[in-house]
């Protein structure tokens, strides 16, 4: 039997170990807080994350790192992105020397431009075969009600992808192999841009043509930057690129689009600010991936605009006229 | 100057008429009917079609469809894909031998399964280089009210295309240009039974990430669907293929989403026909389309349990714990 470790137990992490739990893994779920792990154990839910789902009772949580991943095949991490390499620097001594490292977060680290893998692989040494990544246009919520979803379990060794997908797939969950996993993590990073930039058009007033012409477009530039770093183009057409662009900008869950909506009806920047309580992703990124475009010479206009606006002072009719005023282009240039 | 005609005052073509004339082509737009065509030259409007949109005075409009076609380079094509042949068998004789010819249709047609663009080239006589199409995620009454949109001009031959693409190109409507034709009249033909399966998602309850889940699957079999009849996968996670399942997705304005949720939410087919007052294109495009792929040998597992279900009595239950039973799958299987 696979055993699993989950290392942090937020929403995604929860629901994934009871996915792990319900696909046949043995599975231990790794708490920070005390609390959380307690209500876990004794009465089967995380009310802080997840109120109201019910977890398996074989979901076991406990706060001793080193006994959450003791004999465990596969460690999956789901800590905030911006503190993994912190985490990893007090874990990686402990994590068994063979495990596949899993890691379930979106983003890209801060100041260095890395993907979630690559901090990873400089934190562990671990080699790539021993280092994946699931991800998905998956609400927490709904997978942990036991909705259907899929997701993509990504390592550049498809063995390690196909053990991944056999320990996580149930009747409710559809996990689909694929070895380009700088595409699967560049697709979840870069759809907060984007959906910034639906939430602004939503925000205008404009309807369905004008969301479908974003997001479509939108994911054409993420892909003509995906191809640049070495992904595979296709990879942004499945779930870890398009399926996550289309998860988070029809979501009126999602911050990043009610960031750029209340943009759009006319907020100020600074307002927008002051109403929204997490920051929104896109908001950040947009500089970070519009350097890296700018490094690799890929034209990204949406991401261009939404970087200006957001850091620049750019009026968002200026932007609007801006993206609309292109000249004429071929459908699939710059791939 | 480009001198153009649209055949055809419903709602996309007169929206097109709008386009071709705000981009600076001289316009002129068959309509059958007088009333529509005095409406359309004394009140500028189209009221049965568009009501409340104004139409710019320069586009004028006449019954006689010698007088529309006089002269043009373009001739664009926007009638009921089911009547296209019968009326181009009374047209042919009339179109200029060297105009362009620009299909504005989604569908099949039935009992052939040809294209619209193979019906054109079939009872026109004209060469693939004067054969084009124009398709996008787009509502007329979006476009026609002037909100950002954008739309794929696709001929084989892309300097017709190109043509096409400056005809039309306006500050609200982006147009690219694309030489796979195949590619982009099958998305926006298959689109309507995924749509349908989105929409008995959204009837039982479920969340953005079954819809994203089905949108992407589903956009992962019509691109095999397409390989396999000679199209380029790309464009399928372009603006005919994704772009348009988008936007048919997210409307709730869309006939087949709103068939599939009186399903999903408990009506039996029979109930649901009764309420739908126009046909829901999916419905019976589902069966077409499965044919295709079996004759093709293409897996289209959703396109299968929408024609199991509307047309061989399956049950929704059943037809959800198929598609989520299938095995376990590489994301990019069969292509």
């Amino acid at each position: 039997m696979t055993k699993a470790a989950v290392l942090g137990a937020g929403s995604w992490g929860t629901v994934f170990a009871k996915v792990l739990h319900d696909a046949g893994t043995e599975v231990t779920l790794y708490a920070r807080r005390p609390e959380i792990a307690e209500a876990i154990n004794l009465r089967h839910e995380n009310p802080d994350y997840l109120p109201g789902i019910q977890l398996p009772e074989g979901l076991r949580a406990t706060t001793d790192l080193a006994e959450a991943v003791e004999g465990a095949d596969i460690v999956a991490i789901a800590v905030p992105s911006q503190t993994l390499r912190e985490n990893l620097r007090v874990w990686s001594p402990l994590l068994p020397p063979k495990a596949i490292l899993v890691s379930l977060m979106k983003g890209i680290e801060l100041g260095t431009g890395r993907r979630m893998s690559e901090v990873i692989a400089e934190m562990t040494g671990a080699s790539p075969d021993r280092i994946a990544v699931v991800c998905g246009p998956n609400l927490a919520r709904e997978i942990g009600a036991g909705q259907p979803g899929a997701a993509v379990a990504a390592c550049t060794d498809e063995e390690t992808a196909k053990r991944i997908q056999a320990a996580c797939m149930t009747p409710y969950f559809r996990v689909y192999t694929n070895t380009d996993v700088v595409g699967c993590e560049l697709g979840g990073a870069v759809k907060n841009v984007i959906a910034l930039c639906v939430g602004i058009a939503v925000g205008l007033g404009f309807g369905d043509s004008t969301r479908a012409l974003l997001m479509t477009r939108g994911l054409a530039e993420i892909t003509r930057l995906g191809a640049a770093l070495g992904a595979d183009e296709h990879t942004f057409a499945g779930l870890a690129g398009l399926g996550d662009l289309v998860g988070t900008c029809s979501s009126p869950l999602s911050r990043n689009r009610t960031f750029g909506e209340n943009l759009g009806r006319g907020m100020t920047l600074e307002q927008t600010i002051a109403v929204t309580k997490q920051t929104a992703e896109g908001v950040k990124s947009s500089e970070a991936v519009l350097e890296l475009a700018r490094k690799h010479s890929v034209e990204m206009p949406i991401t261009e605009v939404v970087a200006q606006v957001m850091h620049h002072g750019m009026s968002i009719s200026e932007a609007a006229s801006l993206l609309m005023s292109r000249s004429p282009k071929p459908e699939r240039y710059g791939l």
